[in-house]
């Protein structure tokens, strides 16, 4: 289990296939078949992920539970071609929730498409402290909701968007490779690209041909 | 473009195929074609649902631009499989959000699975209100991070869950009719099932036998 | 592995997960988990089977090496969603074809949906032998356009489409919930219910609770 | 409609948006909306499709009615994501099939990668007459066994894999790009590459940005 950010993971679960499971869908074509990898399956590694050959890595599968803030998981959700998801839902649960509280507040960056620069606002520690008493005071009224006898599916609309969920997920190698390339470019939002890190460091030694030839 | 709780809606922006293509979708396979709708179509496309063959469905597409609250999108965007969207990132914009304020606060069911009764709670007035109040305080403190730089991608963790987003999204008339079937189920939450039936009623016209055979 | 028709055979490679993978990815909606099967989570994939909330069975997955006749592949193939395929390419591979040789031929029935009667034709042994030399026949013309070194990607357009093929495929417990309900189907051909049949008696032990729930 | 090769085709049947239908999809992020093409949007394109950005690709969706030799079929069918199809079912129909009979009979390449090399064999017409041939003595006995009684989904059987079959597919502009791409790579089959090469030029009118800026 990988620690990320103040309080989520993302845990490794299970994982089916390995690199030779990639070399052998490829080599079906010629009728042929891999018992061990040697080099001639890592040279047709490389050749089939530099030429979009893809489908020999949609075979290879893993299931991760990962808990991040919601405001996160809408963005990775929208990777949803391979992946199977399940999440908690706040229509059943209603124990006090959890919310990402940042340290490091960033500053606005002037060009739009940047999200934010990496140098903090000035009154970073204070504004830090801010955010985190907005966060326990509406944990505070949602509580003061349930006590009214409000039903959780709605209690949960005042509830903040740095709130913490968390779910199972199943993908191909494939779809985790499509993701971790478009969420660990810099133009992605620095939370984001931690997850996509940590995922990235689980998959790689379980795929090391696979994942070097997919992520470069 | 209807009108959807107190400030969503959603609106048909195109319409791709009708009833015929369904029918010229499932003739091919019997190397036939119709060129206008005749009561026989009519039988084939109520065998064609009755019997799961949901192939022919997947031809037609339509486009809608949709505004509902966060909490409500992250139950609709479950539905992946045959859907295209695109949605607005509050990364990039930092107007000022709109919530989703109920006037009637359902009751927590003491059945779990449940999300809520169809009764109010007794202070019903007094908690929308309240809600309410909660909403506009949390705008106010957003708009105050913004004034102290905060960058947008984070200062929009402290927005609450009912905050309206608002995206486009295309699908087949076959992942339409699967969403509304699940949707208009009377287990799901009174918002969604409001956005389910807007959707149905606006898709109903344009694939009238389709849709009266899917959604049966 | 399980000999189908005269020379084909389905091969389950490898499984991932079990019936309590589909629990614990429903039990997540609760922020709940099983830690082995008992009752009540059977009881639970039946009522998520019947209620078509299939999400949780797409996190099982499933390997297969399969060998069939390509006329029959090629219904096989239109199921897409959920399943990774790599097949054998006869632009690459050049040795000897085998065929598929039916020794029941069925009669055709009148009513155009229905594939054919479960009767035999009259000259039943006499034109299974035929179909054999015309099988036999078109593999030495394959030989010998291979001899007038026409490349393998032309020569293999005069072999016959009952010609076996073989493949490697991935799918999620769901999706071959789906193509065994349809293709078991008494309307279905019967090659196909063969391979389907053999496919479910696979499935069955590895998921038995689930597979009872979906294909009921 | 195109014709390709020597009696199949590509019909477009109809468009579902334009490139407009894009740039707005793209643009809903920043909550803007473009109402006629500028050298901004186009701008705009092209940095999607450089930096994969490929969802507002998605929106749009072409319908084609498309005629061609079944082992193209089935590497054409490879591409499955995107794309919804029916096509012309031998169990069904019965009528005198056609085949494809190439008149340039090239030879085989050494390097077994590259299906072929540009060059004829030596004895280029009486091998294409003899294909001719061997093609209609198997139309000849296929009708025979009709005559016999053999259901149609049996007869097929001894059909050649170089028979024509027709079938209309619906895809987003998105799933067009990615088979165009691969498909028009000279390492792609020479016939593959026409049927490629008559969808692009059918394509680029309708989407003249966003298909020179997904395909170069």
């Amino acid at each position: 289990m990988t620690n990320v950010l103040d309080k989520g993971f993302i845990e490794l679960l299970e994982v089916f296939g390995d690199d030779l499971t990639v070399v052998n869908a490829a080599r079906v074509s010629f009728a042929k078949q891999s018992d061990e990898m040697n080099s001639k399956d890592e040279k047709l590694i490389e050749y089939l992920a530099s030429h979009h050959h893809i489908t020999p890595f949609f075979h290879p599968q893993l299931r991760f539970r990962i808990k991040m803030p919601i405001y996160v998981a809408r963005e990775w959700f929208r990777h949803g071609i391979g992946f199977a998801r399940n999440e908690v839902s706040r229509r059943y649960v209603d124990t006090v929730p959890e919310c990402y509280n940042p340290t490091d507040i960033r500053e606005r960056d002037q060009h739009v498409k940047q999200g934010s620069k990496c140098t903090n606002i000035e009154e970073n520690e204070l504004v830090s402290q801010r955010i985190r008493d907005i966060q326990n005071e509406l944990i505070e009224k949602y509580k003061n909701l349930l006590e009214l006898n409000v039903a959780p599916e709605l209690a949960r609309g005042i509830l903040p968007q740095s709130m913490y969920t968390e779910f199972i997920e199943t993908g191909s190698l494939s779809a985790y490779a499509r993701l971790c390339n478009l969420r660990l470019d810099p133009h992605a939002q620095y939370e984001i690209r931690q997850y996509a890190q940590a995922l990235s460091d689980l998959i790689e030694p379980k795929f090391p041909v696979s994942w070097a030839s997919l992520t470069k």
